[in-house]
């Protein structure tokens, strides 16, 4: 890959310009927005070292899980992704089949929830990094799904296994990509997260109250979904789990409950509804059940208070 | 600074979250935009070592000109920065002292062009960058200012220095910051280029017929603007330079005017009306008339053709 004209030639290779949703697309000095619907934008950063490695993510991995993470902030406002920009920093020592594989494997996650490439810059960095900024517009009903709008008694929901990523990630910190053989779920939900689209709209077309994309773990999310004057209390049966969870966790001698309430990069959807919402939202398909809305603050889990915080990407 | 709560506080005292462009400001899974009006966007990378370096910039100029890289895109569509999101990579060896330094011009400029910082994302990373989106609606005529309108006799006008940032970068490059005692403006112009809203604005009114960033150099930028069936008869007397440009390249042994062509980080505007808008287009301050449009691709400069390239951050 030798200029940015080259570069910018193979992205256009991958990448369409034109999309309903854009009245200009990428090459002039601002892409341009159609204005007729209100948007909802998220940012996040994927970086080497930090969100993943290259040696057991594969170029393809990198390229998918860079916007992944980005397409499941939408998804949890109950939207419909619509476009994104993408800021790339680019290592000198990144071939061209790289570069395919990336391209190759975000664009087919663009085309499947059809998604615009809208803009963007290259530059030269030691490291590769992805700063992605994604778009979306609320379906039918005209409303995003925010957090804090919870009442007590209300029933909280989650749709995606929780705990399984950070399996995932242990494990290939621990035994690199050969971990895939042990836990093959945990080390997928790890490399290639399933934004929840589909789902999200579903819930938002069913009248949930709010949704949350749980990206820190279930102990740390929770609080922020609820907001400081409430809690919760969940009840979570360790067969209900992903068995790559108990199996991990029984393995490193934890609690696969504790696992679970970790978390971290689970991109799990949480939610709540009012209880005579709940026929109307249980249809939604992978709802899981896991407890209810409290009146004080703090969060019980099977009868137990529950303490532990989740990641703090500072704290490493 | 010690964690990512205890930087999202220190953000939250420098940027309001409310703003009249907002339904939903930073905080949630996603910030939502009012969807009345049609919007531009824009994105860009700020990476130390690459496009700034801390032994020169102070944590102000950094902040600055971050954002101001981009509300210069904004600009250049003619059209009025409303918002911006930001993904930011931050070494652990900055202290509170530079965040604040750096927040703080960052929200003077924001305050100042009436920005609201709409969400983003925050990791470790081993240098400092700042990826940032930023958001723009069109005036009251509801047209943005595109690339490739002319015809051929259309008059070439830029507004701002051309050459100075980049005879104030190799200053810097060369000698550090005491550059500053010889090439004030130029140093200046490097670290703190200054977008030009209102500019851009009143051309917008003024109808003339496209606009754009000069980042790359003009040699550079021009075909970039003409298109590739058009070119430019270029008129550019050394005497209009900025005397900083001239004393830089006579001392360097270098040909102003190429200094000024070649350029690089100008943030200047390059623009073109037809002949008959020449005197409304004219009465907006700091135009400089540089030429015509011709109709045949090349570029003439003073007569001779110009063959020399700008700059391409992936030769480095």
């Amino acid at each position: 890959m030798k200029s940015e004209e080259q570069f910018l030639e193979l992205i256009d290779t991958y990448f369409p310009r034109d999309h309903k949703f854009l009245t200009l697309g990428r090459g002039d000095d601002c892409a341009v927005f159609t204005g007729d619907k209100e948007m909802c934008v998220s940012s996040d950063l994927f970086l080497e070292d930090v969100h993943f490695r290259r040696d057991y993510f594969t170029a393809e991995d990198i390229g998918y899980k860079a916007l992944a993470v980005n397409v499941s902030d939408i998804a949890a406002m109950g939207a419909h992704p619509v476009a994104f920009t993408m800021d790339l920093m680019a290592p000198a020592d990144l071939d061209d089949e790289f570069w395919n594989g990336f391209f190759k494997s975000m664009s087919m996650l663009a085309r499947q929830n059809d998604m615009v490439l809208a803009g963007g810059d290259l530059s030269r960095a030691d490291k590769l990094g992805v700063s992605i900024t994604a778009f979306g517009t609320a379906p039918g009903s005209k409303r995003f799904l925010t957090r804090g709008n919870c009442a007590p008694g209300d029933i909280l929901f989650t749709v995606g296994d929780l705990g399984l990523a950070r399996a995932g990630l242990m494990t290939l910190e621990a035994v690199g990509i050969k971990g895939r053989e042990a836990f093959p779920a945990a080390v997928l939900a790890h490399l290639r997260p399933k934004p929840k689209v589909l789902v999200g709209t579903l819930l938002n077309a069913a009248g949930v109250k709010g949704l949350m994309d749980v990206s820190d773990g279930l102990a740390r999310d929770l609080p922020r979904f609820l907001g400081s004057a409430l809690g919760a209390d969940i009840t979570m049966p360790t067969e209900t789990l992903n068995g790559n969870v108990i199996a991990f966790a029984l393995g490193v001698g934890a609690d696969p409950v504790e696992v679970a309430m970790l978390g971290g990069e689970d991109y799990a959807l949480l939610g709540a509804c009012a209880p005579e919402d709940i026929d109307k939202t249980k249809s939604v398909p992978g709802l899981t059940i896991i407890g209810t809305v409290t009146d004080k603050s703090g969060i019980i889990v099977n009868g137990t208070p529950f303490q532990a915080e989740g990641f703090d990407h500072f704290d490493k």
